[in-house]
């Protein structure tokens, strides 16, 4: 049985929603669940939630990490976190992966030093998974603010974020497009036109430059990106799906069968944002850590922590590691050569 | 009165579209517009739609630039088309500006290359006005593909763009932001850091760093950023309310009361992807270039050109181009002393 290290207090909502998704989880899922936190508080939850006879257990941590906390501050100053105890069950063994939806930038500090990098992996990648117009998800990565990236880096991103496609969503040759602003192989920066170069040479179904415009319309599964880009692009969509709702109320101030139409559509709407959120998806995996770690959105839900617990699991159990670190030794490898 | 030289060839829907948008601005707005194009097929459908008595003029055009011509090739190859017409009254004075709702990449270079670039301007950029969940227009800058951006580039997208939103919007202090992945001062990569220390010794009204999902909020009036984040920012923005309905759709399938609300709402969707469609707010003008050209949406329909032409006659009235090189030789001056 897989098991998985639950940072408890990690999102909006902790412990409640770290309970109702280790539960579900526990139910759903062939997987044991390590709630990690006060535990005092944890317990309480617990039993308020009626968790008996479910492979759920409580793993003391001392210290909190809040969103006020600086990524470097949380790592340094708060060893006995909920997410370093949670870090550290993944290094010596005794959990195969962790999930917490606390503070992003300290998670993925935590779990890089904690966990250490695989061999062949230069920086690990945090891959969104979000909703498109054909139903089906794509994957946005990096995500996780790797600025200035090398050619390398983005053709490391390539390969990572098509393995945990396969894995998880269960396609066997994904499309992986580099985002870039025009589909022409020349269109682009310095670094898109040498990250597109090497990407080329892979074994990868490479289908070259996809546009901003191509994120959401389902053509391609997995997108390449320099992390500046990729948190821009993911925060502005955010921002964009935050903010419809808004915008639309104005735009249809002036019409009573518009009004009537919002307040019908209004609980759709809602639905819909949290769709678009890439908690549905069960978080973002950080790929390239030695371990499995994946990031929720602050905000999840019990469902959105059963998810990630599933993305978790998912990856662990397929060996999303092994392979990461063998086809990243035979680009390496291939590169050497040519 | 300010003449504007109108590309009646450009748009999707040309000559039709323009030829409405230079009725409606020679009616409602203090403007000459020369209508610039095949002049039999623009004759026949200015008699068509009545324009009689206004002060439209029609200027002969041999060529047209279409959307699958490259910018090269269509600066290089079409040297009488409407878009080298128009640029060439613009140069020659007997138009104080121009107007095209054609191929993007073409009019730029050809406006570059034909009216050349003010004094004071490393590199022209193209500002796109959007709509705010506040209600007020935010500019981004630069969305023209200036890829590989050095910070003093960003720094003169800065002036320029503040210039442009006084002028246009009527704001007397305008916010400015850069737009970054975090919103502290170190938050960012190279370029953005180095930018934003140039920004910060201008006068300008700079809050520092705003993040994407900051673009839509109102919190900021002016966002200047490299052009390939602009232009992928605008596209996924795009995008993502293109598909918005199709998404919306997908997840209200199942609940009768949604369903009725989507089709009652459907007409307010629709305006609303019409809203935060940049034409609405007249186009986006390339700042910078000796003169004044506004590029419109291929999709403008009469109402978005005449907007379009409304900036363009607005940004000569104003004397924008004299305030950008007045101020951007003081930032300089300001730099070389520094």
């Amino acid at each position: 049985m897989t098991t998985i290290a639950l940072d408890a207090m990690g999102g909006d909502s902790a412990p409640r929603a770290e309970v109702e998704g280790a539960i579900l989880a526990a139910r759903e899922l062939d997987v044991r669940v390590l709630l990690v936190g006060i535990e005092a508080t944890v317990r309480q939850e617990l039993a308020r939630q009626k968790a008996r006879g479910l492979p759920i257990d409580v793993v003391n941590a001392t210290e909190v990490v809040t969103m006020k906390d600086s990524p470097s501050q949380a790592f340094r100053r708060k060893k006995d976190s909920s997410v370093h105890v949670a870090a550290k069950l993944v290094r010596s063994g005794q959990a195969d992966g962790m999930v917490s939806a606390g503070n992003t930038g300290a998670v993925m500090t935590i779990a890089r030093f904690i966990l250490g990098t695989l061999p062949s992996v230069d920086r690990p990648a945090l891959a969104a998974a979000m909703p498109t117009a054909k139903g089906t998800p794509v994957v946005l990565l990096d995500v996780g603010a790797n600025v200035d990236s090398k050619p390398e880096q983005i053709e490391q991103f390539a390969v990572m974020g098509e393995i945990y496609y396969r894995a998880i969503f269960g396609t066997k040759r994904p499309r992986v497009g580099l985002l870039s602003i025009g589909e022409e192989e020349m269109k682009g920066n310095e670094l898109t036109r040498e990250a597109s170069n090497l990407i080329k040479q892979t074994s990868l179904n490479f289908i070259g430059n996809v546009e901003g415009r191509d994120v959401y319309a389902g053509v391609v599964d997995v997108i390449v990106c320099d992390g500046f880009i990729g948190n821009i692009a993911l925060k502005i969509s955010e921002g964009l799906v935050e903010h419809v709702g808004g915008m639309l109320k104005k735009a249809i101030k002036s019409r009573l069968s518009s009004q009537l139409g919002y307040v019908l559509a209004k609980s759709a709407f809602d639905d819909f944002r949290k769709k678009t959120d890439y908690a549905e998806y069960g978080g973002a995996p950080l790929l390239g850590v030695r371990g499995t770690a994946v990031i929720g959105h602050g905000r999840s839900n019990g469902n959105a922590i059963k998810n990630a617990i599933r993305v978790a699991a998912g990856l662990c159990r397929s060996k999303a590691n092994e392979t990461i670190d063998r086809e990243l030794s035979a680009v390496a490898a291939a590169g050497a050569k040519g």
